[in-house]
């Protein structure tokens, strides 16, 4: 197979409710990304759309065709994915292997979502069909439950007690809301304290207001192409070189493997073994922190710390730049904002330009390889991209 | 890139509101589908999942985790896929280039959809939501409104009189529920008359009920693998030699190219080109009969009628079994019903039995290649798949 690079972004800022289409949010990202990377529309061989819940947010399912036509990409292959809050990097994935495969040179890849534009009670609701639809969500499992329920879990198996995992949650917050400051996309740019945190309102115990991510509009593109096609647009292409997915079924089917999340494991070992490297080699990472105790699980389950001590390395400032692993310095789901559909495409333009040392106050200084991971649904699906500069 | 065969394939009745679920109902088709294949659950190496209103159907979405999880295909990844009408045909089109890609040897792909249990007028609103959603659905364009918009263009472009042309489309139904009696698959087995689709109810003129095809709920799977794979598993492997895909903006956005569909004719030069055949070299064709004024137009597009001569060729038998090209020999969405999500999967499922000479009373003699058309939406995107016997 062929190398696959990446070689224009496009992000729209992360927002609350906006009046822009869903299709007009994804053009503004893919004509970006395209521009960036020096081409046309006409160039775009195939479109790879990931959007969660269009058809729910907006009444428009099958976005992909009406967006190819809004960027002036006529008539060209467009395909949607839908795999929850990871619907973009499964379409990032998935154009990477018609490149890799050669049988496209240029394609774009991305996702939109106007998950604040519903409103909360509509996208708790909706949210909640990514879930097990016929048993657990039935049983009062929405989203912010089961990230509840795993913290609870995380506490009682690893021995940590439920003040001192709150106090280690916050910490997640604190960080990803100072670096979003630096991040003019961001959809909050505003610094908070642990106090903050602790003294919010209380969504589900022990998650409380600032230790969930906001619902957002936004939409995020990236252009791939061959090797071949990436050096003679740019002199910094960055490759992706490696992949992972993989699925599990539904979180009681999990049972004593909760709170780790297996698909995560899984598809972290086939990134890892794409790319020849181990966690110890990644310089920067976005992982999925719909919740602060999703950051603390992922960390674990990416191979950056031991179970149970993800806490720990938050407290000595592990994850800050500057320390072992820099986690979500874009300011991450939290504060970044989460579009659903448009989180992943968002990862992998964080790394990007943080492999072409192009974050400004932000940056990771000599970042090489990097790495992203999305989350779909509860848990039953996790997506990874690698990638690594020129 | 590999050769890629179909080895395997699963498919539930098609039937009016079943209570099983989507999953349970994916489930069915894909474990037939891998026994077919003489193959284990363990085997699959990937999931690929067409499924268009899981969400509003039945209140989940992302199926492909739980489906993966359901037939004991653990852990691998899953994928779903959303085109309307066409969204299992996107996923089969998908799964064929990470087998040819070499990525994977064995996966799995396919679709389902509860439509008939949503009831009319849910289906009506919801299957709506694949048509532009911000101007041409608030002007009344449900499918059946659009179908019959292009059945008066139709009329008026080729100097066809509305009545002749009614009596032609009825002719459609005519001949798909004829063939429809000998599929035990099918959702009618029931042979109906002109005179009954003239007489009947109208749904928007010209369109009468027995124009428009059912809604239905099923699944249908194929399982894909390597050429070398196939050659362990059969004597008899289909091969797919062909794909096309294409889209198009929304309907007012085609202006005069309307009433043909852009998005096919763009989707059939790709998948001729890349078998290196023509239409006539197609033995058997399985195309979108959503109204019956939807199969002339298609049987134009794909090149086995000159521009409104079609309904001529249904009435001469060109488009029976003997005739020139056999069309929908199935029962077609009309007779054998069309669950969206797995209408594409059932249609390559029925060309991969004629190739193989597996189709009893319904077979088309001596067929070596053969076609799948599958339109998502109101045309906005096509997807062909080619096929060819060992």
């Amino acid at each position: 197979m062929r190398k696959v690079a990446i070689v224009g972004t496009g992000h729209t800022p992360f927002t609350f409710a906006t009046e822009k289409t869903s299709i007009e949010l994804f053009s503004e990202a893919a004509m970006d990304a395209i521009i960036e990377a020096n081409l046309r529309p006409k160039d775009i061989q195939a479109l790879y759309l990931g959007n969660g819940l269009g058809d729910f947010s907006e009444g428009q399912a099958m976005l992909q065709s009406y967006a190819a036509n809004d960027i002036g990409a006529f008539h060209i292959p467009a395909t949607r994915f839908e795999g929850a809050c990871a619907s973009s990097s499964l379409a990032i994935r998935d154009a990477f292997i018609w490149v890799a495969s050669g049988y496209y040179d240029v394609v774009l890849a991305g996702g939109v979502e106007r998950a604040a534009s519903m409103g909360t009670s509509m996208a708790t609701r909706t949210f909640a069909m990514f879930t097990d639809s016929h048993y657990e969500y039935p049983a009062g499992l929405t989203f912010p439950a089961i990230f509840a329920m795993l913290a609870h879990l995380y506490a009682e198996r690893y021995g940590v007690r439920l003040e001192k995992l709150k106090e280690q949650m916050a910490l997640v917050s604190v960080q990803s809301h100072y670096y979003g400051m630096f991040n003019p996309k961001a959809q909050f740019r505003k610094e908070i304290t642990v106090d903050d945190v602790l003294n919010g309102f209380m969504v589900s115990s022990p998650l409380q207001l600032l230790d969930c991510c906001p619902f957002s509009d936004g939409a995020a593109a990236v252009v791939l192409v061959s090797e071949e096609r990436a050096k003679e647009i740019t002199d910094k292409p960055v490759y992706i070189t490696g992949i992972g997915q993989a699925s599990s079924g539904k979180l009681s089917a999990q049972k004593d493997y909760l709170p780790r999340l297996r698909a995560r494991e899984e598809s972290a070992k086939q990134a890892y073994d794409m790319a020849g490297i181990g966690p110890g080699d990644i310089d920067v990472c976005e992982l999925h922190d719909c919740f602060s105790i999703a950051s603390l699980i992922a960390a674990e389950s990416l191979g950056f710390f031991e179970f149970g001590k993800s806490g720990e390395a938050w407290e000595k400032g592990e994850t800050k730049i500057g320390g072992k692993i820099p986690i979500n310095v874009s300011g991450g789901l939290k504060a970044k904002g989460h579009p659903i559909g448009a989180t992943g495409a968002s990862q992998v333009t964080e790394i990007y330009h943080q492999l072409r040392a192009e974050c400004g106050e932000r940056q990771v200084e000599g970042a090489k390889i990097g790495l992203t991971d999305t989350l779909g649904g509860d848990g039953v699906l996790c997506t990874l991209i690698m990638q690594k500069g020129w």
